[in-house]
């Protein structure tokens, strides 16, 4: 059961650097892909930059359609992202092939991944670094997260198969936002 | 004893998300800070993306100077890293005052935290979008890395004082670079 999570607090997601799984749709067909080279750029609205290589099948898909979901999943879903990861959505669809599951979006036409426990609805905002870099700025502009999911263990991109698991949280002193 | 790091690496160090010390330097004062607004963009030469306020004092000194360094710290680092996020190098030296030790790099001027595990030495190579959103584009140009330590447990930032400490790595069957 998913909920509408404060715009002001997506960053909190962002910054600790987990894989996401970027979904576009166009024209009927739906793809996905998991994605590492992402960070915050403000606060609130909260903009994302994000790097996507033109070899991609999603470059063209969020070039289009200017719109995605960044979907945050956790370790449970490790095997389906490194499956999404080595194949692509030129030749199969999948969703299907690896039994996700495609749910609207309230804001966009890209799906959410039901299976993933954080889902943000965004736009492209700005193109000009893309021609340069594959750099698309993104504004999210809907969020959800499912409270019921005490601890989600994000998984972060080492190279070459390895995956580091999120560990314990601690708290400091710190008084930064 | 650090050795270096072949630049076609460096994307491991980053990609994960990590907490790291943006250090720069300018007519002799040194300035280093907490960031967690970075990206990779591309592998080799590598470039990293990074979002800097320009009400950090770091601000100033790395859009004038064009160099920094991105010193990663392992979780021995945090309440130092902590330290440096709550202050300011406008009132303060840092190093001197949290017990950093700062080393010259070897091909910028910005200085090296030798308590990190890893560094990189960076020159900015694009400020286009630096009055929109803050955003350097940096190279990476010279990597050092700690071998002898073997498992640093970096920490990546959730907001308002929490952290989460890297837990464990599984390999998987990821083909991906």
């Amino acid at each position: 059961m998913k909920r509408n999570l404060p715009l002001s607090d997506v960053y909190r997601l962002i910054e600790p650097g987990p894989v996401v799984l970027l979904s576009t749709a166009r024209k009927g067909r739906l793809n996905v892909m998991p994605m590492s080279w992402h960070m915050m750029i403000d606060f609130e609205p909260p903009l994302v930059g994000c790097v996507v290589s033109d070899r991609n099948y999603s470059f063209g898909l969020l070039r289009a359609t200017r719109e995605c979901v960044l979907n945050i999943p956790s370790v449970e879903l490790l095997p389906k992202a490194v499956a999404c990861g080595n194949s692509t959505g030129r030749r199969i669809d999948k969703f299907a092939e690896f039994g996700l599951t495609a749910v609207p979006a309230s804001r966009v036409g890209a799906p959410l991944v039901a299976e993933c426990y954080a889902n943000l609805e965004c736009k492209v905002v700005d193109t000009r670094m893309v021609n340069r870099y594959g750099l698309f700025i993104l504004q999210v502009v809907k969020a959800w997260i499912d409270r019921g999911r005490k601890r989600p263990r994000t998984f972060h991109h080492l190279g070459w198969g390895q995956f580091m698991i999120a560990g314990r949280t601690v708290t400091t002193a710190s008084r930064k936002r």
